[in-house]
């Protein structure tokens, strides 16, 4: 609790001191190892095992599996003109993915495939409403940066914005069902508590959550 | 434009009626061939290869390619559950997969596997306002039928819906990456003139639409 009020008090300070783009970079990021080659695993595997599972084993992802899982997500597959994995409306890539686990908070950096550290805390269990979340070694966050979502509107913004969750969270099904590992994503979140505890600022809005951890039992 | 009126006339007088799901089900249903086995690519060459192209050929889908790209994007995957290749928020299953192409306008039914033909008239031109969208011989359109799908208030249901698209989408683009298909997933439409010649009815709207064919030259 006192680790979550505290990055809701650094996220105020920052929107406070106009300071959010400056604060972040200068956070300390941590390379992930290159993407692994893949299981070879063909897409039509992935699309007949694609499912949801919510009972998650005890077990961490490793550096190489969350590298594989991230850069399927919302990668970088196109080094030259920055392209990712899943498009997103006027490639405003307006989508974040964030990391929480046992050891933190994390912001996905696609360009450098780093993980920039926002937290120390363990904030799982505010990612969603279900008692099976914070079982799960991995919750991702996707967060939509509103003032970069394309779209004339706030109803359009909104559609824009949650199809380009989708077509991340879709990526992470199909590496999951690949990878022997379960997933679900996630709707039912207190929004407001957990941008609080994420210290999200600069008009970002939650979208949905998605745990990842290998399958129970 | 006749066509386009018929359809419009058609849909509205099945609303008149109150027999929008019956006359739907006595409509020609045409099996699609069982989805091919696969081109044996790799999830992880299915996602550096995805891309958004814009320049179709003048050039067909089979019937094969047809049937693989729709089980693809949300085709049963487990005929125990009824389960899809895509998710949808409490398994609403609300979105609706509809194939417009040079010959009509289909819809995809995943339980059977087959088109339910709904006009015989050439839509694409209406399914997105840029001018390469009539040259693609097909042109997905997603339609969310609202009063079956999740959430508690417009925006919750709009948020779920659209995301419950993107993850379709997102699988109509991995499926293209790996069999040299050419898509783009597109916004920008009139969705009321589509909504009208589409005869859509009972609360449905238009998500998104997708173009899919072979890449220009």
């Amino acid at each position: 609790m006192n680790r979550r009020s505290f990055m809701g008090a650094a996220g105020a300070m920052a929107v406070g001191l106009g300071l959010g783009g400056t604060a972040l970079a200068a956070r300390e990021s941590a390379a992930l190892p290159p993407p692994p080659s893949g299981t070879g695993k063909s897409l039509e595997d992935a699309l007949r095992a694609r499912q949801s599972q919510r009972a998650y084993a005890d077990r961490e992802l490793s550096d190489e599996v969350l590298s594989g899982l991230l850069w399927a997500a919302f990668g970088v597959n196109r080094s030259a003109t920055g392209g990712r994995t899943a498009p997103s409306a006027r490639d405003r890539q307006e989508i974040e993915v964030h990391v929480t686990r046992r050891d933190g908070h994390y912001l996905y950096d696609a360009k450098k495939h780093a993980l920039v550290k926002q937290g120390g805390g363990d904030i799982r269990a505010l990612t969603g409403l279900q008692g099976y979340v914070a079982a799960a070694p991995v919750n991702l966050v996707y967060v939509a940066d509103m003032e970069k979502a394309a779209g004339s509107g706030a109803e359009e913004k909104l559609l824009l914005a949650a199809a380009d969750t989708g077509f991340i969270s879709q990526n992470v099904y199909l590496y999951c069902a690949v990878n022997g590992l379960a997933t679900v994503v996630r709707a039912m979140i207190d929004t407001a508590a957990l941008a609080v505890a994420m210290g999200l600022a600069g008009g970002r809005r939650v979208m949905l959550a998605q745990c990842v951890g290998y399958p129970k039992g």
